[in-house]
C-alpha cells in the first residue's frame, strides 16, 4: 500500500519562516541522529535563506553545517532549496558557478535538490537541474503557485511536463502564501499525477490557515510528498504541523506510516528551542492571517509594507498601497510573489503612492525586470510603462544568463591573493557574496548576540 | 444545493477557551450588528462558563447581556451551551429551577439549546430538551465524544437515537480536545446521517490539530453545521478559523456561501478585542499541542496539572501523574473529559500519586461520583476501588435529580427576604451561585481590572 511521504522542513523552512533562520548549527546536531530514525523522505536543512544567514549573522561556516548534519543524518536523504541560476543568493550567477555550487553541494552532504524560479521561467532553472542530475541527486522541479487573470492550470501542466523532460524526479508545488484551495489543488493534483509519473510534492505554508485541508484533498488527489514542521515551528507563515498530519492521516488510505511516539520526543526538544529563540518570534507570524484570502498578498509582504510605510511616516497610505500592489503585479506580467519579485512588486508599489504620480520613481530592480533580465514574466508586461521605465533601451528575450562572464576564476584569484581560501567551497561563498563572505572568511565575522526569551523577560519582571 | 451552516463562537466558546471567558459585553455590543448580517446558522454567546464569569468578575448581569445581544442579533439565532441538569454551574440543580432556567433563558433571547451531559447520561439532558422544546427552541442534543476501550461507535449511535426520541432537532457532537481524526468522523457522521434524520454539527477543539481535516471530511461525511470562530480568536484550544474554513470549502460542493469580504471585516474588529484582552491570553493556548495525541488527555487539562504539581513543588512527578489518569478514568468506567470531569479525573490523580498510596486521599467529588450521584457512567466503575472508597454506602441508579427538592420557592423568599429579587431571573442566578450571586446582586461586585496588553509592555520597555 502507498504511504504518505513527509519532508520536515524544521531545520530550514520552518525556522526561516518563524525564527529569521537563526538557529544555529549546535542546535540542530543534538536531534538530528533522531530525526534520522523517524523515516522522512527527505529533511530540508539547507539553502534558502539558510546560507546567507549562517556567514552574515552566525559567524558560521554554511559548508561546514551541511558536513555536521550529514555525519548524524545518514539513512535520510538531506534536502535544500535552490533558487535556479540565483542559487542560494539574489541574483542570477553564471553557469560555471552554478555548476560549481551545486557539485559542491552535493558532494557536501545534499541528496535532494528543490529547484525553483521566481518567474516560473525554466531557463532559469535549467543548469541547476542538469548538474544535479549528473551527479546523480535527486531533483525536484518545482511550480511556483500563485493565481492570476494569465495563470490557467494548463500552465502549471505544461511546466511540470518541461521539469519533466529535464529528468526531474519530482515535481514540487510551492505555495509560498498557503494560497491554494482544496478545489484548485484538487484540480492540480490530479492532472499532474495524470499527465506525468513523477512524485508530486505539496509545499504550502499556512498563513490563510486552509493549508491541512488542502493537504488532505492533495492526498485524495494522489500526492506523493508532503512538507510539514514539527509542532512547535508550524503554523502560522510556517508549514502545517508534522505530528497532527501524521495522526490525521493514521488508519485512512494515505497513513504516513510515521510513529507518533517518536516525534513526541522530537516535539518536545523544538520546544525548548522554540523558547530558547522566542525573542526572534514575531507573535503574528504564528497566527494565520486570513487577509491574504482576500488581497492574495503573502502575509510577510503584509508586514513588510506596515514597517516600510511606519518607518516613512505614511501609514496612512496603507489601503492605497495594498490597492497598488496588484496594478504593479500586472504591469510585471503577474509574476509569482517570491522571492525575489515579492520584493520588488512591494517596494515598487510603496514607490508609485508616496511619490505621487505612478513610477515617477522607480527602482533599478524594476528596470532590470523590464529589460527581461530577470527572465520571461508570465504574461507580456504593459508596453506603456516599460517604454517609460526604459526608454529605448533593449530587452532581450534570451536567457539572463547567457550574457554572463564565468566568474569562478576570478573569484579564485582574488581569494587566494586575499588569504581568505581554506577550501574550494570558499571560493563560493567569496563568488555569492562578496562583502559579507570576505569578512566571514577573515574570521572577522562576530555570532549576533542571542536576546534572552521575550517570555522569561515577562516572568522576571512581574516578579520584581 | 446544500450548503454548510456555520456557527460562530466568538461571543462563548472561542473566548472561553482563549481568554479566560472575560470580554465583556461592551465589547461584544459594538460588532453584534456586523455578526448579524452573516448569515451564521447561529451565534453562540451564552451559557458554558460566561453566566458565572459575568458575575464572578466582571460585575456583570449575564440576563441583561443576553438582552443586549438580542437587541442587535436580530436576524440571526442566539446559541447557549447548557449542561444538561447542571445548567451553567457544577452540580444538579433539580426540575423546578432547571425548567425556570430554560424558560427564562428562552426569553431573554437563546433561540438555540446545545444540551450536553459530561457522561452522555440522557436521563441528566432530559427535563432540560423537553422544556427547551416545550418553549420552541432549536434543541441540540449532544455527544460528547470521547475514545476508550468502552467507547463503541454504536454507543453514540445509540445516544442519537435516543436524543431524537426526545424530539432533538439536531445532534452536536463535541469533541473537547480535538481528538476526533479523520477516519473516526467519517464513519461517526456517515453513520448518523443513515440512522437519524437530523442535522448533524462538529464543534471540535484544534488542540491537536487535526481538526480542520476532520471537518472537512465531516463535509464529505454529510455534515450540516461546523463551529468555527473568527480567526484571531481561532486555533490552539479554540475553534478552527472562521474565514480559513469558509475559503477552504469555498467552490466545493461543502461551499458555506458566506461572504469573505465582511468576514474580514469582523475579523479586523476582534484582532483589536485580542489585542486588549492579550494580558489574559496564555500563548499555549493559542498553538496547537500535539501531546494529546499520545496521552488523549485536553490540552487544559495537562497544563492544570503543570500548575497544580508546580505550587505543590512535585513537578518530578508529572510523568507519574500523567500515566496515573487514564487508570483512574478507568476505575471510573471511562468518563468522557469535559467539564466536570477532567477536573475530578485529575485532581484525583494527583492524590494518587502524591498520597503515597493509590485512593489514600479521596476527593468528594470522586465518592459523590461512585454513589452514582453524577449519572450512570459509560462503563462498570472498577467495584474493588469503589468498595474501599464509599464502603457499604448506597449506590444509586436512578436519575441522581430525582432525589433533589424544589428550591425555587426558598430561594425566592429567601432573595426577597435580602432585597436581592429586581426580576424573576434574579431567583434564578442566587439559586445558581448562592455565594457570588449574593455579592453580585447586592451591588458590591467589582469589575476585575484588565491588566495592559503584555504586547505594549514589551514595546514600552523597549522604548524606556
Ligand atoms: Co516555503
Ligand atoms: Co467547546
Amino acid at each position: 500500500m502507498k504511504t504518505t511521504k513527509i519532508i520536515e522542513t524544521a531545520f530550514r523552512d520552518a525556522h526561516q519562516s518563524l525564527l529569521a533562520t537563526r538557529i544555529r548549527t549546535r542546535d540542530m546536531v543534538p536531534i538530528a541522529e533522531e530525526m534520522d530514525k523517524v523515516g522522512y523522505f527527505s529533511i530540508e536543512a539547507w539553502g534558502g535563506a539558510t546560507f546567507d544567514t549562517c556567514i552574515r549573522y552566525l559567524n558560521e561556516d554554511p559548508w561546514e553545517r551541511l558536513r555536521l548534519l550529514k555525519e548524524k543524518i545518514t539513512e535520510t536523504p538531506i534536502q535544500m532549496l535552490i533558487r535556479g541560476q540565483n542559487l542560494v543568493g539574489y541574483k542570477h550567477y553564471p553557469d560555471d558557478i552554478v555548476e560549481k555550487f551545486v557539485e559542491k553541494a552535493y558532494t557536501n552532504g545534499v541528496d535532494v535538490f528543490r529547484v525553483f524560479d521566481a518567474l516560473n521561467d525554466i531557463r532559469n532553472m535549467e543548469t541547476t537541474i542538469k548538474t544535479a542530475k549528473r551527479q546523480g541527486a535527486h531533483v525536484q522541479g518545482t511550480i511556483s503557485y500563485t493565481t492570476s487573470p494569465v495563470h490557467a492550470l494548463d500552465d502549471f501542466i505544461d511546466l511540470a511536463k518541461e521539469l519533466e523532460a529535464l529528468e526531474c524526479d519530482s515535481i514540487a508545488i510551492k505555495d509560498m502564501a498557503g494560497l491554494i484551495d482544496p478545489k484548485d489543488i484538487y484540480e492540480l493534483v490530479t492532472r499532474l499525477k495524470e499527465q506525468t509519473d513523477l512524485l508530486i510534492n505539496l509545499h504550502c505554508h499556512c498563513t490563510s490557515g486552509m493549508t491541512p485541508i488542502s493537504y488532505y484533498v492533495a492526498c485524495e488527489s494522489g500526492v506523493d510528498i508532503l512538507d510539514t514542521a514539527i509542532s512547535p515551528l508550524s503554523w502560522g507563515t510556517s508549514q502545517p504541523p508534522t505530528e497532527s498530519i501524521v495522526a490525521a492521516l493514521r488508519g485512512t488510505k494515505y497513513d504516513t506510516k510515521l510513529d507518533l511516539k517518536r516525534l513526541n520526543h522530537i516535539k518536545k526538544y523544538f520546544e525548548g528551542i522554540k523558547e530558547k529563540y522566542s525573542s526572534l518570534l514575531d507573535p503574528i507570524a504564528e497566527t494565520i492571517d486570513s487577509d491574504v484570502l482576500i488581497y492574495q498578498i503573502p502575509g510577510g509582504m503584509l508586514s513588510n509594507l506596515v514597517s516600510q510605510l511606519k518607518k516613512q511616516n505614511a501609514l496612512d497610505r496603507y489601503q492605497d498601497v495594498l490597492d497598488e500592489m496588484p496594478r504593479v503585479r500586472k504591469d510585471m506580467g503577474y509574476p509569482p510573489l517570491v522571492t525575489p519579485t515579492s520584493q520588488i512588486v512591494g517596494i515598487q508599489a510603496v514607490m508609485n503612492v508616496l511619490g505621487g504620480k505612478r513610477y515617477k520613481l522607480v527602482s533599478n530592480e524594476v528596470k532590470e525586470y523590464m529589460k527581461g533580465h530577470y527572465g520571461k514574466p508570465p504574461a507580456p508586461v504593459n508596453p506603456k510603462i516599460a517604454k517609460r521605465i526604459i526608454g529605448d533601451e533593449k530587452i532581450i528575450t534570451h536567457r539572463p544568463a547567457d550574457d554572463l562572464e564565468p566568474q569562478y576564476e576570478y573569484y579564485k584569484e582574488l581569494g587566494e591573493k586575499e588569504g581568505l581560501i581554506k577550501k574550494e567551497e570558499d571560493i563560493l561563498t567569496l563568488t555569492l557574496y562578496p562583502q559579507v563572505a570576505t569578512k566571514f572568511l577573515k574570521g572577522e565575522a562576530v555570532e549576533e548576540e542571542l536576546e534572552p526569551s521575550k517570555i522569561q523577560n515577562i516572568e522576571e519582571s512581574e516578579v520584581a
